[in-house]
């Protein structure tokens, strides 16, 4: 057993060409040495070599973004998307597109809009290719995503497609959305880029609510400027470049009890090395002391999912109880009859008070580490792994980034950095991560 | 000039019979004295002969819900809300009628599920009777409906159909939205009862947002214990009762600064009146001070609701934008793209510590009154009225109440008495409004 750091972004797997990522693209198309159309044609091309096997799409308009290309190579380039192509996960509504929400109950359902993520990106010229497969109702039942690494093992979820898409060089970018897990897990079980926001922050008008209270808004990507082209497009051209920043000084703290210790081995030994570099990079490391916002976390916050995400399906429930899989019935759904409203206002308010602890204990350190997941991928499609490592960072709304820097040497499954920055300080945890990338890999 | 305090609910007005109430339908039908085809035909029969000079629905399908009432007619009553016809703002989504959220631009359009809020509602067998007008995307541009009370006058936005519909004696109940105070003040203005909630309480899954960090549900009703059914079909059947409380020794707040010294002369005589009244009934009164609570909360939140509502509307502005109003565009929307992301970033944490800042203030008393609107509802269709007393309230999550307990003697005008409750404690401030109404006019 033996993990390697390694920049994933870079190690190509199982054959597969990458595809540009959104800011080299738009940088060859603003300085004239590409086409918007040549860009598509790269990722419709991986899209038909390896779609087959990796199953990242429910649905796929190759005709429409071609042609939306080569309207857009007439033209000249602006907005920070400009000619990029993107994965839209299945929640998501687009208005020429179907949503099916990754139930057959919604097979071929057409939505009257867009959402306003994925028009936010259309006005500033990107392209959606299609939409990408999402477990059912972004829960925990999967769709037919394998993992690209190794297509016998789970992508993750709910976001699987995203992941998946942007692993195997489908897209450079996808939108995913996270109420537990549901980007960071499946970004780091690929090996990509994923960033969960600070909740709030991006419009979710037209994505299916899971549980209204932690849902965000994600994204995919193998550079992490992307993020920041993302960022311009959906929340204005204000949000500023990554700054060539040093980790000299920068306090970091590493995130143990109560959730984090029950990482892998590889997972604990990828924190240990990861440690001993960013100490060689200056930083002064520390254990992170979240014990007051972690308190009765788990109970308060299965809680408030299982109250809301039971309202949400309220329609389902009534009209296809009997189409929807046993883990949802069984699992959030039921969990939200247990509870009565008044434990759920108390939940809500606990919560709320969790929340500025964490805000106090944040407030000692500029940013915190911890694995993305428990451990790399398990064998098998037929669930989506746990969440329990991101499920803390979402309830409580901070900003996590996670990095693809490690992979297990014997399966080659790739192993996620979890990076958690303050609540509405997501530029300043961008440019933290990317200076990590570059004092590990260069 | 002079104000009456009056129970409206009790007072016909230009010759509308009223239609029972939820609470006294449902008594009936358990008791079997009524049948749910009979309450609906009332209902239908209201419509028919008052819908033609009020426009309170944009669509209706009489047909679909006196069809379902007979087969409740069949069966033995269960649910809160066994048999009661209601009325569904057109900014929510039901699964078989269209929704058009106001404009041309969705005339006909059909979604694919029903509203978290529109299931519930038909989980407890309430009949939804239609769609109700709404203004264009719930902000200024009215629709077609007139005052029930003086169809030459207002009936306040953006809920208007919902407010109108119910004081017509159409429907017992309808359900709106409100982002600043589009259910308390057309409820003010067309008589009836109109309940905002806390914030969050209601699932808004299949609603459209406006700006999603001050979206509530709302409801309009004649009865109070009318929004106690409600809230046990779409909460939990653990909400209690109201109960018989007096009014001794309750301390009663009145909100004056900044806001509601610009009252009309009817609506500080009205508040006068109901002091001593109130006092008279052993309550204690006294100014309710939320200075601090109200420090530039104007500026805070036409950032937040200008930054967010302009993102919400991403698509139409993509692809409709020629088909939007120009006080839509001109606004709210205009006022987006005057902040950039950090002035929006930092007013939503600043509004987060007025929000606690309104919670300490409130400690000092058990509710807040205050008017509903600066005046009664004004002349003309083209223009919604003022929501300048209902934005503190609703952009700092606090539950409210509006009571139709007076009117102008020289227009027949309605006017409203707001009661503003703590956060969270919205069965509280629903006892507290029913011993109001008691006291008053029992």
């Amino acid at each position: 057993m033996s993990v390697t750091i390694s920049d994933l972004t870079k190690k190509s797997i199982l054959g597969y060409s990458s595809c540009l990522s959104a800011t080299d693209s738009v940088a060859r198309i603003v300085s004239g040495v590409m086409k918007p159309s040549e860009i598509i044609s790269e990722c419709i091309a991986h899209i038909e070599e390896y779609e087959m096997k990796v199953g990242a799409w429910s649905f796929i308009d190759k005709y429409r973004a071609i042609n939306e290309a080569s309207e857009l190579d007439k033209i000249k380039p602006e907005g920070p998307l400009f000619g990029i192509p993107f994965g839209v996960k299945d929640n998501i509504d687009t208005h020429d597109m179907p949503t099916a929400h990754g139930t057959s109950i919604y097979e071929g359902s057409q939505p009257s809009r867009d959402a306003a993520c994925v028009a936010g990106l259309r006005f500033s010229h990107a392209l959606p290719l299609g939409k990408t497969v999402c477990t059912e109702f972004a829960h925990r039942a999967p769709g037919k995503t394998g993992n690209p690494w190794n297509l016998d093992y789970t992508p993750g979820g709910s976001s699987s497609g995203s992941a998946a898409a942007v692993a195997s060089g489908m897209v450079p970018i996808a939108i995913g959305t996270q109420t537990t897990g549901s980007v960071i897990r499946p970004a780091a079980y690929c090996g990509v880029i994923g960033y969960k926001p600070t909740y709030g922050d991006f419009n979710t008008s037209g994505v299916l609510a899971n549980t209204p209270s932690f849902d965000t808004l994600g994204f995919f990507s193998k550079e992490i400027e992307d993020m920041v082209l993302i960022r311009r497009a959906l929340l204005d051209d204000s949000i500023p470049a990554l700054l060539n920043d040093s980790l000299k000084n920068v306090k970091i703290g590493i995130a143990v009890e109560p959730y984090w210790d029950n990482a892998c081995d590889l997972n604990m030994s990828m924190i240990e090395q990861v440690e001993s570099l960013l100490i060689r990079a200056g930083a002064q490391v520390l254990k992170f002391d979240g014990t007051e916002a972690f308190k009765n976390l788990e109970q308060i916050g299965t809680n408030i999912s299982g109250y809301e995400f039971a309202r949400t399906l309220s329609h389902e429930r009534r009209c296809f109880y009997d189409q929807l899989s046993p883990i949802l019935r069984d699992g959030r759904m039921a969990d939200g009859f247990k509870i009565n409203y008044s434990q759920y206002a108390l939940s809500i308010q606990e919560m709320e008070r969790l929340r500025i602890k964490l805000d106090d204990a944040m407030s000692r350190v500029d940013f915190v580490i911890c694995p993305s997941a428990p451990s790399t991928a398990s064998l098998g499609l037929h669930e989506t792994g746990s969440a329990s490592f991101n499920m803390a960072w979402t309830w409580l709304h901070t900003p996590v980034v996670t990095l693809p820097i490690a992979f297990d040497t014997k399966t080659e499954l790739p192993l996620g950095l979890q990076m958690v920055g303050k609540r509405h300080q997501d530029d300043k945890l961008l440019t933290h991560a990317s200076a990590v990338l570059k004092y590990l890999f260069k």
